[in-house]
């Protein structure tokens, strides 16, 4: 057994240190086109702002660690081609400078994503960038040292890291927003408020609504972003706008897309094509609260699928359970948190739902250093089931309390399972009422009165 | 109507405002012998130590904002009798040195619990304490003006949160303990130790497996404890060995008490005497995971059984839905928390128990300030099903995630259930896989095995 992983990051080597456990005798090979593998892609703005420190800090394990555990790691090595009938694959080694074909019994495409690069941000001039990988982080990290002055296009989860990141580096901030508000389409319009105060706060200059148009540049070296209300005076600009699947060798296969744009999988990480598999931030996944499929790639998630992938190749049998949109940032000094659906989302699918929003203190207000949390609560008319929450937490390890929801919502509970959940109280921790029983008692009122 | 609560703490309080708003035409009376009502007093220990700043602040609302509210307050009435074919109460008005007689049509007993007083500490001496109402706190402020050496005995968690706070003062502080081992029975061995060092890490000179015998005293004040293992030199010592329900009037009123020696009341908060309710620290609940009465009083299954009784007084129908035994307490720097059963709880219920225990950091490892956190997730061979859990935390409030597992166990979830959760990842706020979830997928691995 051949088992060959395209992608050395979170999915591809969690898929092969699964598949390698499951079935010790089989002959797995990671292909890697970069220079590093396993490494906390999340962490690379953290880099950049100082929290971690350095870039190989983030590398879990080297390829030599692997290989002492039997796996066969190729870095540098592009997979440019594969023949599915023939279970074979075009690999290029960049460093020898040539190509080979490698056969496989078993395929997983880990390829993750890439940055969306809009026309406007094609450029030669130096100082222009994306972050996607370690490289990415490195040439950032160079253009920082004579900069004074960034311009961050797009307020994703990775434009409010980076503009932190480079607020901790003392340079002044723009941060373009083509979009209504910060923090996209993943937190309805009180959320995204209260994140961009936080970023005023801090000295981001947020400016949402403004479409860029053109870049300029001085000497070969970016010195302005062109947007539709005027040009941003920048020495160094970040490109956040999205990313994109890399589904390039799954459609060679033959492998069908879904409608999202990314490679269709079934619960066994299975694409159509026989014996090719994908995992990770190129894969839909279904969400358990929609039933529909998703493409929200995500570090937990790509971890998850991976294991499936690994334990399904090995000749095992396990199935990924399908999420339910959690996710959570760091802004400052506030947390950040989503999980289920928004309000917006809800009414996007024609589902009946109400919301509410409560502000309490993260713990028992007489209690010292008690700060203030904010719970937007979702649930849906008539069956009372939960449908989603966002969370806003001025200490910021407080937006994890998220997971209580998250966790209820896998299991398709109702607002009344969540008000009477036991949970944890003593006033370093929480009111009495912990903020989340307040949300779901207030809600449960409007869904009878509703 | 006439509804009469007796005691104007948690459970009474929750009742009264509750059925005001049930049935704002109901006449709603709280006797309350003490000074204050509707006060935290989970925060009495952190007045001493600091953390909040007087016992005012503990006050959530006067007598006179109650009386505003439409409620009437009577502080200083201990209600001494009742005769519930009658329906009339014996209420001695302390104020006035007299007793009278009050008619209720439905009376809640929110009587609360009484610290436990061995026959050694029942003693004259000044500096010797129990600590269970304002009061208590404010003698121990006064003993604590010239006091040197403090010695504790009990290692619950007031014993704990007193000892920590008897630190934070300054004081010298020996902490005896009868038992094994700290923090309880609600904690397995590797927490207890945990719990242990780190009270040795910060002064506390902890004896367990020692019983206090006596008192010893000079000029009318506390100089020792005399213990199995000799004396204690102490100038204040508090007495934190436990607490028993105060079900006087329950009997009077001819209400049965359970097995556990607390009132029996069913899932409406009714006594076995018509008309008569009981709610809070004095009643029993049901645990879901065990599906057995117990008596475990805590603030928030006070409250809640207080608006249960609150609503079915006023002519509502609610219902509690039980408890799954989470509890949480902040040591030092240490924040600790349970749900469900331990693995020694399990064992003596007969459940084929297991239990795994998993190191990890609260973040990612890589992010600046990565914290050591401990999990044992305890589930039962056959079923998988989740039994319970048990946290350390060196940053406290990440104890909090405890929730999570109480919000399963509730809905009765299954080990797979915990492992499939789509839990919130980002390196400020946890690992990938975050801590709970590496416990459940170790756990099913045992399981499996086992």
């Amino acid at each position: 057994m051949r088992i060959v992983i395209v992608g050395g990051v979170a999915a591809g080597m969690s898929a092969a240190s699964r598949a390698q456990r499951f079935d010790p005798a089989a002959e797995i090979v990671v292909f890697e086109r970069g220079d590093y593998v396993s490494y906390g892609a999340c962490g690379l703005p953290y880099v950049l702002g100082g929290d971690v420190d350095d870039f190989g800090a983030l590398v879990a394990r080297t390829p030599g660690q692997m290989r002492a555990r039997g796996l066969s790691v190729r870095l540098r090595h592009e997979v440019t081609g594969v023949d599915a009938a023939a279970r074979t694959l075009t690999v290029h080694d960049r460093g020898a400078g040539r190509a080979v074909t490698e056969p496989y019994d078993r395929l997983l495409l880990a390829t993750g994503v890439s940055p969306t690069v809009p026309d406007w941000a094609s450029s030669d001039l130096a100082g222009v960038h994306v972050l996607r990988e370690i490289p990415d982080g490195q040439a950032i990290q160079a253009s920082l040292q004579d900069a004074k002055r960034a311009c961050i296009v797009g307020a994703g989860y990775i434009g409010l890291e980076l503009a932190e990141a480079m607020r901790a580096r003392g340079l002044s901030v723009v941060l373009l927003e083509k979009g209504p508000e910060v923090a996209g389409r993943g937190f309805d319009l009180p959320s995204q408020r209260r994140v961009r105060a936080e970023l005023e706060k801090n000295g981001v200059d947020v400016r949402c609504g403004t479409g860029v148009t053109g870049l300029t540049g001085k000497g070969g070296r970016v010195s302005g972003v062109q947007t539709e209300h005027g040009l941003v005076r920048a020495d160094v600009v970040v490109v956040a706008v999205g990313v994109r699947p890399n589904t390039g060798l799954a459609q060679a296969a033959g492998a069908r897309l879904g409608k999202t744009g990314a490679i269709a999988v079934d619960i066994r990480q299975r694409t159509s094509t026989e014996g090719v598999y994908a995992a990770g931030d190129n894969a839909e996944s279904v969400h358990r609260v929609t039933r529909r499929r998703v493409h929200i790639p995500l570090g937990l998630t790509a971890n998850r699928m991976g294991r499936v992938a690994g334990v399904n190749m090995a000749g095992g049998d396990a199935t990924f359970p399908g999420i339910v949109g959690t996710a959570i940032f760091k802004t400052f000094g506030l947390g950040v948190a989503r999980t289920g659906v928004t309000q917006a989302e809800a009414d996007g699918l024609g589902l009946q739902a109400i919301s509410v929003d409560v502000s309490s203190t993260d713990h028992a207000g007489y209690y010292a250093d008690a700060r203030p949390i904010q719970v937007r609560l979702t649930g849906e008319r008539g069956s009372g089931r939960l449908l989603g929450a966002q969370i806003v937490a001025e200490n910021h390890i407080s937006a994890k309390r998220i997971d209580v929801v998250a966790a209820l919502l896998h299991r398709r509970a109702s607002v009344q399972d969540l008000f009477d959940a036991d949970l944890a109280y003593a006033p370093p921790f929480s009111s009495v009422w912990d903020v989340l029983l307040v949300a779901a008692d207030r809600l449960n009122r409007e869904l009878r009165q509703g």
